[in-house]
């Protein structure tokens, strides 16, 4: 330790300590010291994304892959600002994140000078933990007390605010984290009910969500299924499923709300784990907001918080079943490469046919990724990963994470176009880090979705201005010159055979690959 | 009006009688009522960004250049999320927007779906003015109060929220907005504390800012300047300042401490109209956040919410010089064509040599701006606009809504390229309207502006690791790849007469051009 530490020096020491050893970055001036402080204390990886949604989005892909925090380093108010929309993805996909957003010095601040805002109230929406350390000796603790919110099971959005005096004022100490409690076992009465619901209802279905999708809970929901002969089946949008090949296979919540309720129709009554009763991603006029059938009832064997493995193990425990062999298991199955037109099909037969084991899909594919789901089931054990905020802008930065994260495993992000743009920026931190991600964007060239929408919200025959402003293809975007532009390889395809010859070149490159799916 | 008029509707039809009449926009689904109705409502034109900080950016620039307010449309909290750092700083400009932000319907928050959060809170830090109409029969008073919120003076950021039940639940009315007050006159107190100070002190200045920053309230002040022999000065960033030849000149106070205390020092005592006390942007160790000169005084004339033209007429009658010829005022003078390497100085000779008259400049040059204004102070007739929120990534939003407001000015958009990446998607809206926009991407590869900034906070020496996060060299960007990949035509200029060729295309351009300037 150096004799002279400064604040910003404890926290990086406390976060290295914590084991928080990855900081996505974006600083400005508030900031320059504990950016100097990176050279004096080995350990810390640093990220630089050239927008804060990059920095906080590769947060959480960080996190779902690992399940341990990362920080990010954000200027001010209007820094955190342009990262809170992946920050509201990442509450709602239970991801732990360390945030630390320079401010003024605190002596600066009644100056009011131009970058001066009320942190504390815009990271609020979007975190559980908001805390501004008052001095550079208060910052190493400070530090230490949001690495456990953040360690918190699920994880939390906590955040930090380290005003420049509390960064380069003298500091002693290094924080001490505590350890992560292990999660709360679930009651023996919770076990009891849900086995009495499997057990007595004409038809019931385990609804499964957060860390209870890896490939160990499946298999004891496919044990439990065995015995009961119970459905299983996961909320419209997956933090990570572990899938494919030789894993249970689940089915997820349709999105269209009709579609959505004839499954939950069939679903009967619910045991929950780590899931809530399914609700429509929104409201439309005489839809019912609730998914489930109106006759069936739910019961909650273990939330995020709890241990749900440990919930699933003594549901089976209980049923009897631990050793039964699990049904619904995903037979290896690839479909044949595919030839002609790109269409939502043919797309969807290239993934199954080409997906390498180990793969991390990150789906932002919106209308055009429909089918993708059910056609790659039986494609190599891979992780399939959604937006859980539904705030649009997400895949991109979650796939940095999820490489930096996984240097070993294969990245592919499937992105339509225009939720690509959001957070176009990635495209550079992935080429910089050179991250194995293969990108394919749909450029179909409009918000496609909310085509559907206008109906679905009871606009009949939309004039052409409301179409106007959901088409994006006036001018068309050239995502092959975008991707060059910010130094990642690139390829356009217009039919089936040139994006399989493009997937091809994406695969084995070990860089970044972009491909522009004409559809 | 039609016979089954929604919420949405009647919103549309009360900003139009309000006169706003434009709507920068990024919907989704719980607006597409409002977009929608856009075809039932002519009147309203609707420009679309794929990114919320251009939405936002964007009608900061068109208040700018018109002083009445646009509409921005913006998705829930995670949209608004992502047009926050434009609104801080449309904020600290005082310009006067309207948000209307879609919500989930009222009935379908307490289920919790992805998209909900607090968008109140999150509206709060960067918003005067927050209300959620609760129903369709009050959405059209809230929008009229909504609108006389942000015509206020100094303008206002107004937020709407406009839960999907008030969109398309019935209405009957159509808001009426009180039209905007009259700023209130200043006190003859505050004139005759001003004319004291200006007659009576060794040493003293106007510090101007606001709108007082027009040709006739610089005139004015050249009128007091040539009677009293004060100073004439602005803040560091303005709004909007009208300047070139035949108009009064004033210089604009540095960035650099040192520099700005040196300006200060001679400036003496202040006269403050539409500005406050001069403070440093960032704090540093051992520097003050005052930057006055400690001896010096200041008394307001008068504020951003008063009749500053007035004050200032009132004190140069107080002063009896209202007939006077006003100093300082500026000649024409303009570069000869620059040759050799592109530098500061050249790029500088460029902008003095060709500046269209009526040019409307964008300012987000950063460093390699610094020799930028004083060189073109003899350029025609010209608008000169800064950050004053100091969140970078304003500059091409606000080109594009300076172009939407002024169709037959140029706007020459200059940008740092750490800058410029923020809000790229701009390019994209540009081409879709075609807007007259001539930018200049300085691209040296990296945040240098923090370079310095390391220095300043006191770093001595800082390694590898903190170098690296301030450069953005890794890869480098292509500029022009880009700018095509988004439909803008662009060039490179790597040296003074590729740079003087590329400007000529780019002024004769009607549509957006981009230049990257390699430097």
């Amino acid at each position: 330790m150096s004799d002279d530490m400064n604040g910003a020096e404890s926290l990086v020491r406390t976060l290295i300590a914590g084991e928080v050893n990855v900081c996505f970055t974006n600083p400005g001036t508030s900031e320059m010291h504990f950016v100097a402080a990176l050279d004096k204390v080995p350990g810390m990886r640093c990220v630089l994304g050239l927008f804060e949604g990059v920095v906080t989005g590769a947060a959480d892909g960080y996190y779902r892959m690992l399940g341990k925090p990362a920080s990010t380093l954000l200027h001010l108010a209007p820094g955190l600002a342009n990262g809170l929309a992946n920050l509201h993805n990442a509450k709602k996909a239970d991801s732990g994140i360390v945030n630390i957003v320079g401010d003024h010095a605190t002596y600066h601040l009644k100056f009011d000078a131009p970058l001066t805002a009320d942190i504390e109230g815009a990271a609020a929406p979007m975190s559980h933990w908001v805390k501004t350390s008052p001095t550079s000796s208060t910052i190493a603790a400070d530090g230490a007390l949001a690495i456990e919110a953040a360690n918190q099971r699920p994880g939390q959005i906590a955040t930090l605010i380290l005003p420049a005096d509390t960064a380069w004022g003298p500091a002693e100490a290094v924080g001490v984290t505590a350890p992560p409690a292990a999660p709360a076992k679930v009651s023996d009465d919770a076990v009891k009910a849900a086995a009495a619901m499997l057990s007595d209802s004409q038809t019931a279905t385990l609804l499964m969500g957060g860390t209870s999708l890896c490939q160990k809970g499946l298999e004891l929901a496919g044990r439990i299924a065995a015995k009961t002969g119970c459905g299983i089946l996961t909320e419209g949008a997956n933090t990570r499923l572990e899938r494919g090949a030789g894993r249970v296979q689940v089915n997820r919540i349709p999105y269209v709300v009709e579609l959505a309720q004839a499954v939950m129709k069939k679903a009967g009554n619910l045991v929950l784990v780590g899931a809530r009763e399914p609700v429509a991603f929104f409201a439309y006029p005489n839809k019912s907001s609730l998914l489930m059938d109106p006759d069936a009832t739910s019961t909650k064997l273990a939330g995020t918080d709890q241990d749900m493995i440990g919930a699933l193990e003594a549901l089976a425990d209980e049923l009897d079943c631990l050793n039964l062999a699990p049904t619904g298991m995903a037979q290896p199955s690839r479909s044949p490469l595919p030839t002609g037109e790109t269409t939502q099909g043919t797309i969807a037969q290239t993934l199954s046919a080409m997906l390498p084991e180990g793969a991390i899909v990150v789906d932002e594919s919106v209308t055009t990724g429909r089918e993708f789901f059910p056609t790659t089931a039986g494609a190599p054990p891979h992780d399939w990963m959604n937006n859980r905020g539904g705030s649009i802008g997400y895949g991109l930065p979650v796939a940095v994470g999820a490489a930096i994260a996984c240097p070993d495993r294969k990245v592919i992000a499937l992105e339509g176009d225009g939720s690509a743009m959001y957070t176009i920026q990635s495209l550079w931190t992935m080429a910089r880090e050179s991250l194995d991600i293969t990108i394919l964007v749909f450029a179909n060239g409009t918000y496609n979705i909310l085509r559907g929408e206008l109906t679905n919200v009871g606009v009949q025959n939309p004039g052409p201005r409301a179409v106007d402003m959901l088409s994006i293809d006036r001018p068309s975007l050239d995502w092959v010159a975008m991707a060059k532009g910010m130094g990642v390889e690139a390829a356009r395809a217009t039919n089936a055979e040139e994006l399989n010859k493009a997937m091809e070149a994406g695969l084995h490159s070990e860089g970044p690959y972009l491909i522009e799916v004409a559809i």
